[in-house]
């Protein structure tokens, strides 16, 4: 019994899984965490991430609360659910999208999942077969790189260009797609560049697309989070152009990314995506693997889609618009980095970072860790999202925490400057 | 824009969901309810599955419907979570688990997981490397044989022996086990089998488990709910003895599987598992792929562990006692099943299927299959849990129900036997 260290035991682990933790957002998040000088008496200003939710500002509507409340004490909600999601819901996001479209979704075509992060995982799982490639944007939401690598299958990343207010680089789109591209993923609104592409644009994408017989995966987690001159579009508009898979949560409009509910939808009235089979895998994989979100928070979903008043949108709309403006404003202050655009939706702004008017700092992962050690402030650094020497700054965050949280940025540059 | 149907889309989808669908115990339901005749005005009796939450006699207790009213209120729970879980529900859990054990978990044990599902998700994927061999139990729950056949690793079946309470039958571990055998998987309180593990053959299966250097899996989704003369055990009392993985969750004993709350848990007190890798693996696997539970209901999870009152717990082992014994001596008035364990625990008994005393019906999935469409009674085909011409019945449901159920099930027997 005493010499267990040295008893043979018959289990290994994949090794597999060690190289691949270090490139995930969380993780790089978490090691800037861990930098924060304990001895610091001011409170970290996390612009790091995408979760306002803890900021009284950002606390979300009466109405979301109470459906889970009314779920709850229903009892009708506690059982499991069906793995494509409770038809209630599906129905509700189903005439959710249905009032930004030309044409009308079923609740056939929704499919629950536990988050956003689940549906990208469903759709990538589907697709990528071996030797398969899809294009992503760069700067990009990682998770999208990091699964794809991890299935083995080829990324192949497509720019979003700055000087053209982060819009794909539609010549590369074309240069990079082969024979083997399953489909070109866009996010919007933007993360990592708060940008909100005009209804031109998608319309280009969605030619580009079908002209190369690739699907257009579309991220829209940040739905109607749009507070600049650009109005919101979303892609499925163009599905009869070219097939769209819709993806999307109440994390963010609604502020409750805690809860993990989100839906994959396939916007598609030709019906390609049933005659090429990718619906019939679609339902497959669900049904294999899938753990679908919680039946109770899905029992929540129609009175949380049909039922939030205008107001709370309006206000966290309103809020956002100022936190906006406040960082833009503020970036200007700070010699060392510059918002080529101001961000019109999402919660974030991407920032270039010029090393060379600094001292000691020689890239974006060094400034975010002294940052964090010395000023409390987390800010995320570019390479996480594919972008050497850029910052990805969160500005939705109680507008006084953003206001300290750029002002130590500010004094972080004076004593790093150049002399 | 016509002619979409021979356009050439370039992409295909992952053939290998197909075949592998078929297997699901969801699907084996999905497929009887299907076959339920809709012209049939009774109510369908579902004898299928273990989820008895849509009866009123198994409605949760009030305390754990506050857990979440209170969780939402607080508004500390809408927020991403940390991947392994909250820190003060991975304490409850552990402290859970304390009560049974003879020494101290801490809370850097537990893992909590979406449902008692990904759990065994996270658990299998960390140990079945390639060329690994993992032993399981038959009958068992097949999700474990789904997924590891879906991973291209060998299960290797053992049988649980019928004529001797369900026990494990170590001689065929011992013989199955080989250099490459990473775990064992027990489930107890049984699914399928409603047994019990005795103190006594826990100790048993942890010696051979020893002498094979091979960790336990150890499902207790089930935990607690025992009726008959074996105290419950848990496996993790032989820790010190063999590494146990312990899997569990809040959806069997509250009665809320639609909450999708689970836990895995290390119970390891030699640090076995710590010093060969697998406690790393098994956080960096779920670094890189997981998908917490939501916040929101592992913010209700201290209370849920803490409050609940004994009443209940003793309201629904009461319950489940009297729905085993309706059960148990119904069946015995239908001479076609034959029970040869009165159920001790969990929600389900295997019956023996004699199909030579029935006219037109060879065997178990035609036996169901017939007996959903002329009764709309669900019952579960042995075949799905590994065992052809057994059944699985549940009797966690309305008792009335239950009564109701078996006498179809007793009319059907009279209808197809043999004149």
């Amino acid at each position: 019994m005493e010499n267990e260290s040295t008893k043979k035991w018959g289990f290994q682990v994949h090794q597999r899984f060690k190289t691949e933790s270090a490139i995930t957002l969380r993780a790089a998040l978490t090691s800037l965490t861990e930098n924060i000088d304990q001895n610091d008496s001011r409170p970290t200003i996390p612009l790091g991430h995408g979760d306002p939710s803890v900021f009284p500002s950002f606390r979300t509507a009466n109405v979301v609360e109470d459906a889970i409340i009314d779920a709850v004490r229903s009892t009708k909600f506690n059982c499991y659910g069906p793995f494509f999601g409770i038809l209630p819901a599906r129905r509700a996001v189903a005439d959710y999208l249905n009032r930004d479209l030309p044409y009308t979704l079923s609740p056939d075509d929704v499919y629950l999942t536990l988050g956003c992060k689940q549906a990208i995982t469903v759709i990538l799982s589907v697709l990528l077969r071996p030797g398969a490639n899809i294009l992503l944007p760069r700067p990009g939401w990682p998770y999208y790189e990091t699964f794809t690598r991890q299935n083995n299958v080829e990324a192949r990343l497509f720019d979003l260009l700055p000087e053209k207010g982060w819009e794909v680089d539609l010549d590369a789109v074309e240069a990079l797609a082969d024979k083997n591209t399953v489909a070109m993923v866009i996010i919007n609104p933007g993360n990592p560049c708060g940008n909100v592409f005009t209804y031109q644009h998608l319309q280009k994408i969605a030619e580009t697309a079908r002209k190369l017989g690739i699907m257009v995966i579309s991220d829209e987690v940040y739905d109607h989070l749009t507070f600049g001159n650009t109005p919101y579009v979303r892609m499925g508009v163009f599905g009869s152009t070219v097939p769209v898979i819709t993806l999307g949560s109440i994390s963010k409009r609604w502020i409750v990314p805690g809860w993990r509910l989100g839906w994959l939808v396939t916007c598609d009235p030709n019906g390609i995506l049933q005659k090429s089979g990718v619906v019939d895998s679609i339902k497959e994989y669900i049904n294999i693997t899938s753990n679908p979100a919680a039946t109770l928070i899905q029992g929540a979903v129609p009175q949380i889609l049909e039922k939030t008043e205008e107001a709370f949108y309006s206000k966290i709309i309103d809020i956002l618009r100022v936190a906006a403006d406040i960082c833009y404003n503020r970036i200007k202050e700070i010699p060392c980095i510059y918002c080529l655009n101001k961000p019109e939706g999402s919660m974030f702004v991407m920032v270039k970072l010029n090393p060379s008017l600094l001292e000691d700092i020689n890239d974006d992962m060094e400034f975010c860790l002294k940052l964090a050690k010395e000023e409390s402030v987390i800010v995320l650094p570019g390479i996480v999202v594919g972008m050497n020497n850029w910052l990805r700054i969160t500005f939705a965050v109680e507008p006084s925490a953003l206001e300290d949280g750029l002002g130590r940025i500010k004094a972080f540059y004076y004593r790093h400057a150049k002399k």
